[in-house]
């Protein structure tokens, strides 16, 4: 069983422009990063269909495929909108917040946990011998590798340097080993999957 | 006749390790940026053979092949130490220096010049109908940026986090679309090669 973290950068490493949340998703400028998802150019206010490529697909769908459970941020979560209500990704989608009691209708898919311990717990028991991916945001990310947590980190570049935002290694002052353990590339980002390695000592 | 901008970066971003320079090139830790170049891991202070991998090659040596003159910042020349006294690069290597007196016998294949704009010119003449490398450091990369001097983007990631050192995007607020054009993976980098899309009123 892995842990699984991976999100979308830009060149400059930024996982969001200005102004993310609820209204703007991916802030200002940021629907670029998510071209791959959607199979080429979209907005947040215009229709779109979801058609992602062949060559993104030949990525993302074997991910998808190991996964029993996810863990994201609640500004994550609240930023999609809480995905219509409803939770698209596998198993349960633990949402890690200060704020449980908030906790929808567990019908939905979500579960509202406090603390990093507690939702990987979570995550892991309920996806039995898969795998946990989390989402993001970059400050849940910054977190779980802090504590030894992730087992491979994915970063899916988009070809784009947005220059301002959120950044994913923002304060972030820890040195890490990764290994390449995978590299996609399509038209609209490159995918790297990295084995982070452990330290003797660590 | 195209600019080309090409470094190596970590994962979060950054082109040295902290206190790079003369004495410990790419500062401390940044050895893994350059596992690529050496074919495997080296040492500041070590004998190593220079023995790039294939697949590093099939990036590397058509790029070079295409190189008539290159440019580089002061400090850049500096920390390599003027590569032991003779430019090995293909052409001129034009170092960009507020202190233009230092420069060194121009049989060595080094010209220093004062200014981006005359930097370039100098190289362009120089390169003739072949292309022109900016090798960096990043605040060379980032100042050809903004002046949109840059026609391709190539972006080495090592599969390293660094944590602290230079960062190629630090204090970089401009936003520029790129457009993939190659992406060639070996064990020890990721070589994203971007074309940099010019702005309707750019």
């Amino acid at each position: 069983m892995s842990i699984i973290a991976s999100i979308t950068v830009s060149v400059d490493g930024y996982v969001t422009g200005p102004d993310d949340g609820p209204e703007l998703g991916l802030g200002r400028g940021g629907e670029r990063l998510h071209y791959w998802v959607m199979g080429g150019p979209w907005t947040y206010g215009g229709e779109h269909d979801f058609a992602m490529s062949d060559a993104d697909k030949a990525y993302y769908e074997p991910l998808v495929a190991r996964l029993g459970a996810g863990i994201v941020g609640r500004g994550m979560y609240d930023a999609a909108g809480a995905w219509g209500g409803a939770n698209p990704f596998p198993g349960t989608l633990v949402v890690l917040t200060h704020r449980i009691e908030d906790q929808p209708d567990p019908a939905n898919g979500f579960h509202f946990v406090n603390g990093l311990d507690h939702a990987l717990e979570v995550a892991r028991t309920d996806a039995g011998h898969r795998d946990v991916a989390i989402g993001g945001g970059a400050d849940l990310i910054r977190q779980a590798l802090r504590a030894g947590a992730v087992d491979e980190l994915v970063i899916s570049t988009a070809p784009v340097i947005l220059g301002a935002g959120k950044r994913l290694f923002d304060g972030f002052e820890e040195d890490v080993d990764l290994r390449i353990r995978s590299v996609h590339p399509s038209e609209w980002a490159v995918h790297t999957t990295y084995d982070v390695l452990r330290r003797p000592d660590g």
